[in-house]
């Protein structure tokens, strides 16, 4: 029996272990082919059944039809903060919703690019909450608005679409990705890390509207272009295979759950069992507005803030492992991604419990 | 018994099976964490071990000492066409030396940045060699002399560094790095994605010497900026952590192997049995000029071309698989990364045989 934590870290994160049992056969011998899914040439029939197999399985999951154009990428979410205003920023002006340190990143690298104009920001409350609708004002002409769906280290997702007043919208989804379903016609463009909700670190997927990419800008580094990766298929040049292929396993369990509505109950199931526990008593403190909560990761402290080590560590010890908040705002997370079983939000809940008994 | 053929491909290619067997252990648990190699934070300890691993131990193989950062990044070589000009074109010229696709590439993103100079090209003699030393012509004040060790389509290497004029040397070590030992005082960078000699695709290593990055740009994209990188030591964002764990198995495969030397010393040993046994009739013929020939990528043809298509078929049929040209030049090509064993080689040399008798 395969030793096994319940794993809350904030990602890389915890995968599906029947994704993870597939992978094992795969390693040494893919399919009879006397190669691991590595060893594989990109340019192979065999890679290129999960490669497109990958393409296609996110586009029936979100529902995505041939308006579309879904490419695999390198360099995470990071890079698309480049790539981003690099390809779409074609009249020099963007506008960005401001709800964390990835969005302020995002913004800083456009700013490198053309003009940037925050259409609304939550930081001088802290980003312990997302814009109201009401709040987001974006001036006419802008190429493009940019907001981050869901905000890890503050722990608050968006539960709306912001209103773009005409502007194509440009999602980075990389810690909701595929969590649950999407108005995908309200969308232009969207980015993600797989390392969250859809496999490994390694794969990045961008997805843009081929209206949208054939107004894009041309003239620009030949890797950098979503031109070029559209135009081969997202094999210009030697892709991640094997996170590929791990995101293609794990897309292959998103439909075995019932695709985006069957995975998206299950983690509105996970939040609300978490929250409620930690709502119960004074104990434990939600740090996030409650209409801007994540399902993805529930940010919490506890009233006596010098008891939070010793619940990380005695979680640990219990195979509750990574609920340490981030760096730069302290206090608890749990993250409970697409992979995450209701068993493992079950076993924290149990903790929860027994710690606030034992402490409290 | 696992099912395993050889595996002749040009990237991404064989990899050690030891390193595989070891791999597939720590899918689901790695070393009693109850966690896979893939779900591990990048910001525990157990990766850290993974990261700096690598790094110190590619430090260790090429004799490197605290004068070089070594960057693990992610995009492959292609993404390095870009990323040195824009890095290390600080006076805004640089020279190229043409001795393939690969080259032709990497002088073509070169432009967008500066001025290119060729400083020696054999394209006329349709790249069936590298330049000799004294055709390679640098004109003074270029910011650095580029070239590619090993060109995979055409089947040819270095087996010499090209005199620079004292301008700093990049190389673009791609097919060939870590395959035998360097005298890397010659270099100012070196560059390299994993997937031929160190490990799967999705990993990225550049090399560079400290005084040279102490005088590159710095108004970059954050993710384009080799100093990002280097600053936050490869740890910037999530880095492609499975990619770099099959990488780290590879070095220490390496380091039992006898580090260079020993690997140099078995992959001159391959190349010797196979271009022998190509050279003993007239029945093949090896495409690149003796001087030139490549101890990684062995392209060849049959006398009678129109025999291939039957040699790669029965090749395959029995388990010597990738074999065909690349699709520029035709032919044939047997790639022999350092995790080709030389039993490979072996039952590749005896196949050529028997298919000379029957074919003949």
């Amino acid at each position: 029996m395969t030793h096994r934590v319940f794993n809350f870290n904030p990602g890389p994160g915890t995968l599906p272990e029947e994704a993870l049992a597939e992978a094992r056969e795969a390693l040494l011998d893919y399919k009879g082919t006397g190669m691991g899914v590595m060893e594989l040439s990109h340019r192979s029939k065999p890679y290129e059944e999960i490669h497109f197999g990958l393409i296609n399985g996110i586009k029936e999951l979100l529902g995505a039809g041939d308006d579309w154009e879904v490419l695999l990428l390198q360099g995470g979410a990071s890079l698309q903060f480049s790539m981003v205003p690099m390809n779409l920023m074609t009249g020099g002006r963007a506008a960005y919703v401001i709800t964390g340190e990835w969005a302020q990143r995002a913004a800083k690298e456009a700013k490198r690019h053309g003009t940037v104009e925050v259409a609304a920001t939550t930081e001088a409350e802290k980003f312990r909450r997302v814009p109201r609708a009401e709040e987001v004002k974006v001036e006419p002409g802008v190429d493009y608005l940019h907001f981050t769906t869901n905000n890890t280290i503050y722990g608050t997702q968006f539960h709306h679409e912001p209103p773009t007043g005409g502007a194509p919208l440009v999602a980075d989804m990389s810690s909701d990705f595929l969590s649950r379903p999407v108005a995908l016609d309200r969308y232009a463009a969207i980015y993600a890390g797989a390392q969250k909700n859809l496999g490994p670190a390694g794969a990045t997927v961008a997805m843009l509207r081929k209206d949208l990419l054939a107004r894009a800008k041309g003239d620009l580094p030949t890797m950098l272009s979503y031109r070029t990766h559209a135009d081969a298929k997202s094999l210009y040049n030697t892709p991640p295979c094997w996170a590929i292929y791990i995101s293609f396993l794990c897309c292959q369990w998103l439909q075995r759950q019932g695709g985006l509505a069957g995975i998206g109950e299950r983690n509105e199931r996970k939040a609300r069992l978490l929250y409620d526990a930690l709502d119960e008593t004074g104990f434990y403190r939600p740090t996030a507005e409650r209409e801007s909560r994540s399902q993805m990761n529930v940010t919490f402290r506890l009233a006596d803030e010098t008891q939070e080590e010793r619940f990380a560590k005695e979680a640990t010890a219990a195979g509750l492992v990574g609920l340490k908040g981030h760096r730069a705002v302290g206090g608890l997370r749990a993250s409970i991604y697409n992979a995450m079983p209701v068993a493992g939000v079950e076993a924290l809940v149990a903790f929860l419990g027994d710690f606030e008994r034992r402490a409290g």
